[in-house]
């Protein structure tokens, strides 16, 4: 399984992505799931992924090698960032399409994957698209500034009541990786590294980058800390008045 | 959708649970989920539903149509709590087997029913089940002594933390109503009246019921409560030292 999601805020954008990669629950595998690829001062892509594994690694080779090559459509020359939606939802259908048989489908194969694009193209706002194994994609909207992809119940109701456009880059990081803390604790096929990063809007860099392991201290005193406050939070709620 | 839970304590077992289905967005209805029969000194049952209603209304007609003839097997004259989660798993596997075909599958309709079955059988400990489709059965354990039924990831995470089996009925019961009222945030196919059971430990009556409606002041108080104690333990939190 998978969980990553994506936050578009006034001050820019928050990625989030586990390292976690399963085929069937003896097969577990650590892959990165945020791919990251810019011109300084002039455009900026981060990818997040979750499905299959063949298919989101044939769509990022796709993608490095029409960069490498020139070719007339590639992340290098995309005008808006929509574009580079539709251009990238166009690879992934096309890989998903080359793979799945209804009696695979049926097998319980399936070679779908979602995707999650954000970035930043120069005099353009910073976006966020979620794009679809069908190939359409949708963006974020201002009451929901948020995207999810992969094993994504366990860790919305935080970003439900916490992020909005205007949280701060600090509170957001933090309720990023509560988020993913209470997705790793519910869900064994979601786990570190945990990588995150951070672009802020009109920087038009790589942006700031974190890789967290397991124990690594903040995750852990995040963890501990959390805990204890929704402990503390739930014992001093009201009680039912029922007489039993 | 449906959400319903159980709990089993020292003290005695809670149970929980919605009562919104729905056939496709555009067809939502009320039922209750919640079901119970006993006979007071002797024996006590509770029976949350989740799944097709068409399967889940027939397993219940006929746990009462045997009570009612006097049935060789029923529930009124089961010996062992296990072996009523056996015969309730019996009807409810011939039940989905009556109107399984592999077409159907394939066209998304499915006539499979989980259930959650507890109470207690004078002379045996309170007991509770998870009942499948196929019809085989699971109780709880020391470690996790909570079952779920339907859209259980929402509400998962603080039972997670809370529920012990020597946590006390009361903040069980508050523990309880948190879960659900996180779930029909998230989930609008989650909904009210949601419906309370506590039955304590060797009482053998039918317990202390209550059902609140979505304007209840409790329940109103609590979901206040819970939103601020949350953001205000989420404001509190350790800040990532991460020069961005």
């Amino acid at each position: 399984m998978t969980y990553c999601l994506a936050l578009k805020l006034n001050e820019g954008l928050v990625f989030c992505s586990d390292s976690r990669t399963n085929a069937g629950a003896d097969q577990v595998s650590t892959y990165s799931k945020m791919h990251r690829w810019g011109i300084d001062g002039e455009r900026q892509y981060v990818l997040l992924s979750a499905g299959n594994l063949a298919t989101t690694q044939s769509v990022l080779n796709r993608v490095q090698r029409d960069i490498a090559e020139g070719a007339e459509e590639s992340l290098a020359n995309m005008r808006y960032m929509s574009d580079a939606a539709a251009y990238v939802g166009k690879l992934n259908k096309a890989e998903r399409e080359r793979h799945v048989s209804p009696d695979d489908v049926n097998a319980g194969f399936n070679p779908a994957a979602t995707l999650i694009l954000g970035g930043q193209i120069r005099n353009e706002e910073p976006q966020l698209f979620m794009i679809y194994p069908e190939g359409n994609y949708i963006s974020v909207s201002d009451i929901t500034p948020f995207l999810q992809i992969g094993e994504k119940k366990y860790g919305k109701p935080i970003l439900d009541r916490i992020i909005r456009t205007d949280t701060d880059v600090d509170s957001a990081v933090r309720c990023a990786l509560v988020s993913m803390d209470s997705t790793m604790r519910s869900n064994a096929t979601v786990g570190p590294p945990i990588e995150l990063l951070v672009y802020k809007s009109d920087s038009l860099t790589g942006g700031c980058y974190h890789a967290f392991d397991d124990n690594h201290a903040y995750l852990q005193s995040l963890r501990r800390s959390w805990d204890e406050k929704v402990i503390n939070a739930f014992n001093e709620m009201p009680s039912l008045p029922l007489d039993c």
